[in-house]
């Protein structure tokens, strides 16, 4: 079963009405209908017919109309750092692009929420509450629009602590096919008001509807950051410690592993001097006795895993270098090859499963010559390899995806998942049937009940 | 719009199969029927046709599948503590008691989680726990089945800190209204895998699919818990305090209020001798460390909010013998009028604006003459009131449900929800119009979609 081709669509006319409307607003030069297309990694650049800047609610809603008439398919656009082609056209249509719907709508400090327009990207949200003493953590690395990361289900480096977008929104505002714009829920922090389709948009990749607004959960910024690094003789024991730091429930904001290839990449972009060895990167968040306990815990685990003498520190500068280097790991990843593109993997498996997964991976990686440095925000069994291929070689870039296959595979041989957190996209249809078999019949009986003309970003998920 | 209403059930055709298939455990009697029927408040019984006791998801499948073709209602039964008519049958039908499959299929310690039958109760579940240190959290008060905890979305006490059902369920394995058996999700801790089927289907009350297993998270049996309790003056100097340990980031686990009312009843019932005045129980979760910073910052903020000396204690009976006495509290309530019965509400707002629901909720009591004591899962923003009502008086009645619908207008109104907890079921199918609108329209397209006969527990939620 597969959702619904429409045969009616009429871009054309649907384009007319709508530069009528916009204006300068409505663009369709080659360029910029490339920019809103899919480029960070191998995926084929699908373009939209058209862009269309919108400004508020009441515009998504009147082009979600128009485009409804005509069948003309919407691509939700924001910030474009999505990585398996949520944002490509592959039906052609419009782009909505709502990076100028960037406002912060309400901060309720007591209640630790925000609503927000979804064009707002999750630093310049962190901005705007610093001085509250409240942040919203989800950090998927890059400088991602909050739409955008509920509509992937975006984690990230403090997940592990955090939850996932999942977790964080409490509710959405969403246009939906029809062009009615609906809200899925209240501000109270639980609800048992009906079926939850705040956690169904969350996820849906504008299959579903376009968010339009959204209620987040804020925290407290911690009294004490407290982050540090050490290193392991092999992947195994690194692994274990991640098993051993979630077993024993120490609360640790972030723990990321590098293997050797990603540190020595990460040393030459970010020019730091780490020993070309697996690392770990770790945080923890709390009151100044709370992260000394965690921090001496996590040592204590450190050394009965194998590992070099853990050192830490409080001092944000060291701390914010660090980190920085991990959120440029994929930039330096790509600086290993230059002129090659990325495949970038998304595994995660119960953590049980982790040391041999990311062992078999290796070992993968090494038969087959590939170029593939790995990072894993290992706290949640989640790791990605960069497998840098050159596009232009036919039997480079079949290798570079027999073996992400194979990754995702088994990923999901081992109880776990094709996608952790970057969504099924174009790239992993294919493995998500593999993954829950008869269940997607059951997701696709849903997007063809609320979307019948299938306009909603069509050829993703199915 | 409402979901379809089928002219075509034969209950009769099905219950024939059923019988001849499962013999002495497909059961007709008045007694067995109308205890699987609602019984808790003051719904009216509606029993099923017949009860059918499953041993295993193939059966489950079975039954649904001869039900499906004769459009024969099935409502799942687990413990029967749900408390807005989700058990009752308004158009007839067959019961599924889950109760039997109640096993623990699969416990993994180090990935914290475990594999269990629906028809395991919480409390069996954390006795078969106790050897891993490990627990599952969510507690509701009564000792409700796993599967059940599920389908309303249930929480309580220590939501605050551990979530809630929507939370703590990893996937589930489900039959759907034609039979097939899906599994929502991976056993990962986290998936970006299409859509959320897990959380569409927690919460859901039965209406989409009958829940066969379900994989849960566990959490580590904390090293310390210390539990205290604390009176205040008044209503509003309690729910502020209640805001600001939430605002400061203090990871409380349990922090419930109970007005003067609800206290008197529990002093009777559980042979207490606290003051009757708003009293508020709390517990803390971590290391001694922890939990010692934690109780001392709770008790400056009690402090500064007017209310008495916190005193706590990590003696397991003393805790033991308060917490009884809270989950009592609904017996307890009873207790004050023992030939009423009562209507439990459900409301949870924005913590922000607690004080104020709760202070106008006890005015609209006195201004009644109503006998209603509140207790609260303050630190989310929920509160219940039991109104004890004579079921033969119906001017009594009819005041007590006009008091409900009040209460959950205002919740609505204040940007809270008519049920933080509870569901919708049969007794609040109006409120949730009131409180999301068209939303509704989309999720009764999904229920049509799903289950186009409208087999799966209908007349609840929509």
């Amino acid at each position: 079963m597969s959702t619904a081709t429409t045969s009616n669509r009429n871009v054309q006319l649907a384009s007319e009405v709508l530069k009528q409307r916009f204006g300068e607003r409505f663009l369709t030069g080659d360029s910029i209908r490339e920019q809103h297309a899919h480029t960070l990694t191998y995926l084929k650049n699908q373009p939209p017919d058209a862009v269309v800047y919108a400004e508020t609610s009441e515009e998504i809603a009147l082009i979600v109309e128009v485009c409804g008439k005509h069948a003309c398919p919407v691509v939700p656009f924001g910030a474009g750092s999505s990585l398996e082609g949520q944002l490509n056209a592959p039906e052609g249509g419009v782009s909505i692009d709502v990076s100028k719907m960037n406002a912060v709508l309400e901060v309720h400090p007591q209640d630790l929420t925000v609503t927000v327009q979804p064009g707002i990207t999750r630093k310049a949200l962190n901005a705007y509450l610093r001085d509250t003493g409240l942040f919203f953590p989800i950090d998927p690395g890059a400088d991602a629009s909050i739409g955008g990361m509920a509509s992937t289900r975006a984690s990230g480096t403090n997940a592990v602590r955090y939850g996932t977008m999942k977790d964080n929104v409490i509710g959405v505002r969403a246009v939906m096919a029809d062009g009615r714009e609906i809200n899925t829920a209240s501000r109270a922090r639980k609800t048992a008001a009906g079926y939850d389709l705040t956690r169904l948009l969350v996820g849906s990749e504008g299959t579903l509807g376009v968010i339009t607004e959204l209620t987040l959960k804020l925290h407290g910024i911690p009294e004490s950051i407290a982050g540090g690094i050490c290193h392991f003789p092999d992947i195994g024991s690194a692994c274990e410690a991640a098993i051993q730091t979630i077993q024993y429930g120490i609360p640790i904001a972030r723990i990321e592993l590098l293997d050797a290839v990603q540190v020595r990449a990460c040393n030459a972009y970010s020019k730091l001097g780490l020993a070309e060895m697996p690392t770990m990167f770790v945080e923890f968040h709390g009151s100044e006795s709370s992260t000394t306990e965690q921090s001496a815990m996590f040592g204590d685990i450190v050394s009965d895993c194998g590992g070099s003498d853990f050192t830490w520190t409080t001092k944000e500068e060291e701390r914010n270098k660090l980190w920085q280097a991990r959120h440029d790991a994929y930039w330096a990843a790509r600086g290993l090859r230059p002129a090659a593109d990325a495949i970038v993997t998304d595994a995660c498996v119960p953590i049980s499963r982790l040391a041999e997964c990311v062992e078999e991976t290796c070992r993968d990686i090494a038969e087959h010559n590939l170029v593939a440095p790995i990072v894993g925000h290992v706290g949640d069994g989640n790791f990605h390899t960069s497998v840098l291929v050159d596009m232009n070689n036919d039997a480079e870039l079949s290798e570079a995806k027999k073996f992400a296959e194979r990754l995702s595979l088994r990923a999901i041989s081992m109880g776990g998942t094709c996608t952790g957190e970057h969504g099924i996209g174009q790239g992993k249809k294919a493995y998500l049937r593999n993954e829950l078999g008869d269940t997607v019949d059951f997701m696709a009986m849903i997007k063809t009940a609320l979307d019948p003309d299938n306009i909603m970003n069509p050829g993703k998920i199915f």
